[in-house]
This record gives structure tokens, sequence and C-alpha cells, in this order.
């Protein structure tokens, strides 16, 4: 495993690699690796001969509230899942090398960031554009593999990547689950052994809500009362948001129109620990 | 010549120029070719094998009280001239292929964009920003010329190409100027005769200031007199701003210290239009 901590180093290797005909796949993480992450890198390496998988646990993207501090890291844990996927080098660049003194840089996707995670966590869209411009101008990829979990993250990516033009095919791969659906998360840790069986409530109201859907209901409201009701039956549980908007722009939408994609998005606490998923659907059709 | 016009070609000609071995450097400019960026272009083919001057009028950088709409454009003498001067290929977006539908990205640079042009051009340094990106990130050329004439630009594009991580050189050369010291500006066209032969003055202030630090004044307030005292001279004329400060952080200071360099900013109207120049000066040593 070769492991670089530059851009200035990165950038060479790339251009070294690209230059003796490797095409480069990407996959930026915060490290504390999972299955989700290691599925992302094995479809990387199925198609590229370079998988780069970038390890930064970006305090720009955390509010002064959150969990920056206790963000679980364990790079040499990390390096052998990054092995065991067929990735091929990891980019672990320090803080002080991404905003080395005097950065004074950021980038604003507007539209999709307001609403959701953006409205319930100030900034961190602005230090998720900011960073992810930044690792793919630093690795230069052909393709970058995003998990759906973050799903409105990933219609950021996607927004920046086009209206920078940054030379990258964007590829969102399912979520991956535990046994009993809890969506892989690197925060998942922070639950104990009763927060984290009623946990699986996310996934249990999300497969509600499409059943729903599926069965021909089509009142957005009707559908965000059943995940709601779903998620409150666990005590201690609290909603940030239970939604089905249209997947592309996540606006909402009273009544969901046929032939069309929409997304359920949820967010809950249990305990101290934040939690999101999602699920996309094809509505009728 | 060579004229490109979307992004995509842009990018595939790069990778190709640079597989067979060109270095490439670039010239971004908003068109109305003259001298100053004449002389960058060659500047740029005598280092390069490739240079390619984007032409683009960045509607964005444009508050909606200023010229965008009369900004002088003439695709076909600026080919001439960037042929005259050595460049090889251009790069001529339409605004649609910079900014099409959906566009909702923005860069900001912090800091230095607060004071002179940001403070007095709301948004303009955004526009700078985010236009400089994409054009950076269309060509990406191993060296970008940039004239000293837009002085806060040049401190706003290295900021930015050193806060991404972007693999290119940043050079500023030296202001091109006019017989009597006018700057080389497009906007200069604006001017009528009696207007032109007034506009020298902002060349006279900056070499009376100048000669003021020679000779060892080290008060901001008197040198910054000086400079007004000789722009009011001209009927009509008025002051935006006539300052001295620090060349690297644009920090105001009482008393310039010793071995340092300032730049001596100004911004003036005389009748319509709006002119900028600037001088940088080593204080002492």
């Amino acid at each position: 495993m070769r492991i670089i901590t530059t851009v200035a180093e990165m950038q060479t290797l790339v251009r070294d690699l690209r230059a003796a005909g490797s095409t480069i796949g990407c996959v930026p993480t915060m490290g504390a690796l999972h299955d989700g992450h290691a599925s992302l890198i094995k479809s990387a390496a199925e198609q590229h001969g370079t998988v780069i998988t970038s390890i930064f646990v970006n305090p720009t993207q955390f509010a002064p509230t959150e969990d920056l501090s206790k963000y679980p890291r364990n790079l040499e844990r990390d390096t052998l899942i990054v092995a065991q996927a067929g990735g091929t080098v990891i980019f672990a660049p320090t803080v002080d090398e991404m905003y080395p003194s005097g950065f004074s840089t950021s980038i604003h996707v507007g539209g999709i960031t307001e609403v959701f995670e953006g409205a319930r966590r100030p900034g961190h869209f602005d230090g998720v554009a900011t960073i992810v411009a930044k690792l793919l101008i630093a690795m230069s990829p052909d393709e970058a593999y995003f998990g759906q979990k973050d799903y409105q993250q990933t219609l950021v990516v996607r927004t920046l990547v086009r209206d920078l033009g940054l030379p990258c095919t964007i590829t969102v791969r399912d979520t991956v689950r535990e046994a009993d659906g809890l969506a892989m998360s690197s925060r998942n840790v922070y639950l104990n052994e009763e927060e984290r069986a009623q946990a699986s409530s996310l996934y249990r109201a999300l497969i509600l809500a499409r059943t729903m859907i599926e069965n021909g209901e089509r009142r957005a409201t009707e559908i965000e009362h059943a995940m709601s009701a779903t998620l409150l039956q666990i005590p201690g549980l609290t909603i940030d948001y239970a939604s089905v908007v249209m997947a592309d722009t996540l606006a909402t939408c009273d009544v969901l129109p046929e032939k069309t994609n929409v997304v359920l998005l949820l967010a809950v606490r249990i305990g101290t620990t934040r939690l999101i998923d999602n699920m996309r659907c094809t509505v009728g059709g």
C-alpha cells in the first residue's frame, strides 16, 4: 500500500500513473472504514488500474457542536480494509496540509444545500464542497465513488463537479446495510446495545413508505406520517425530519407525480447519536 | 489558430497535447485584447509549447450597474492579436457553456476581497474566483499569466490556486503602459479625447508617491494626500480610493515598515469611466 500525505506528491503520482496508461478511480472517505467503503473500493478496482482511497476527517464540515474530536480514527485498521478491498493507494493528508495557515477559500453550492442536512448543519455543505473539490483536484480521478447513504451530499457533489467542470465521473453506489437493515455508518459505533437494536427502525420506516408508494399511495403527508409513526415507536428517539421529496431537486410535492423518482429522507437522534438514511423510489411506471 | 468553445473539447485537447510532451501556458482574458495581453501571450510562448488564451466576458464579475453589455467584444480582432503574439489556441466558450441552466456553485476567497475593489464591487471577486477556477480546470495549464494592473485580482487568484491546490504556477507580469504612463486597459476606449489626456494623472500620482517613499517618506497619510492632490487637479475626476497598503495582505499601515513591500492602489472615475492602477514599491532596503 502506498500512503501519500501531500497534495504535491499525490499530483505527481497521478500524473505518472496516467502517463503509464492507468485510469484512476477514487473513493473519498473520512476513514473509520466499513463494508460500505470496502464495497466502493471494490467497485473502483473492477474499473480502474489505480484506486486511491482518501482518508481525511474534514474539520470544516463539522459544526462546533458536533463530533469532530470523537470521530473514530484508525489508519492502521483502515489500511488493512483498503488493501483487502483492492485499493492500491491511500491519500491521507494532515489538516495542515489541506488547510495551511492563511487558507481562506470556500465553495458554496446553492439551492439543494438549503434544506434537510444543510438547514440543520450550518456550513456543513460548504465544508463538503470545498474539501471534495480539493480532493478531486489532488487525486484528479477519472471516476469518483460515493455511497448513497449521504444522499444530499451526492447531489451536492454532482452539482459541484458539473459546475466547476471537473473532468471526473461521479458514481453513486447503493447503501450497504447490516443484516437488520441499518445503514452502515462510521457513527454506528456511538450506539449502545439497546440503541443499536432500535436503530433498525429507520430501515423499517423506509421499507414501509416504499411499500405504500408501490401500493399506490401518492399523498406525501400520509407517507411521512407513516414513517414518523414507525420511528416514534422507539422510546427516546427524536425526529429531525422524515420526508418524501423529488429525488433530483429535493423539492416537496403534496402529491407524488407519476413516473418520477422520489427519495425518502430520514434524520433522527437516538440517545446522543444522530443517524440519517434514505431510499430512492420510482413512483408508478 | 485553433478556437475551442467547449470545456470538454478543451480538456481533451490539453490531455492530448500534454501526452505529446507539450507544456501548457495560459492567459485568461475577457477579450478586447491590447498590448498588455499580447505581452503576456509572448511571455507564455517563450516558456510553453502550447499557449491557450481564453476569451470570456464573465457576467458574474459585473455588478448589475456595471458595463457588461457595453464591454468591447471583437473575436476576429482578438484572434489576430493572439496569433501575432505567438498564441496557438483560443478558448472562447459561450456564457451558456460556462454557466448552464441550474448552475449554482460559487467560490469565495475571504480576507483580501473585503477591501478596495471587493468593498466597492459587491460579488465581483466571487465572480472572478469562480470563473478563474473554472478556466484553470478547463485549460489545466502548467502556468497561468496575469497582468499586475488588476493587482488585487492577482492576490485573489494566487490565494485561490494555493487553497484549492490547483497544479498551476501563477505568474504576474508588469503592467504595460501607454507612452504617457496610462495603464493599458480594455476600458480605456470609453474615454473621450479630453478624458484620455487627463487619465495619465493616475500614473503621475503613482510616480510621485513612489518618489516620496524613495526619498524617505514613511507616513501613509502624507503619501495618500499627495496622490489625491495630484488626481484632484483634474476637473471632474472623483477618487474611489488612493491608498498605500502592505503589498501581500492589503493591510493598512500608519507608518510604512522598512524592508517591506507596499503597493500604491488607485481607483478613480473620469466622466463615466472607472479606472484603476497600482504600483508596488520596496520600502527602504
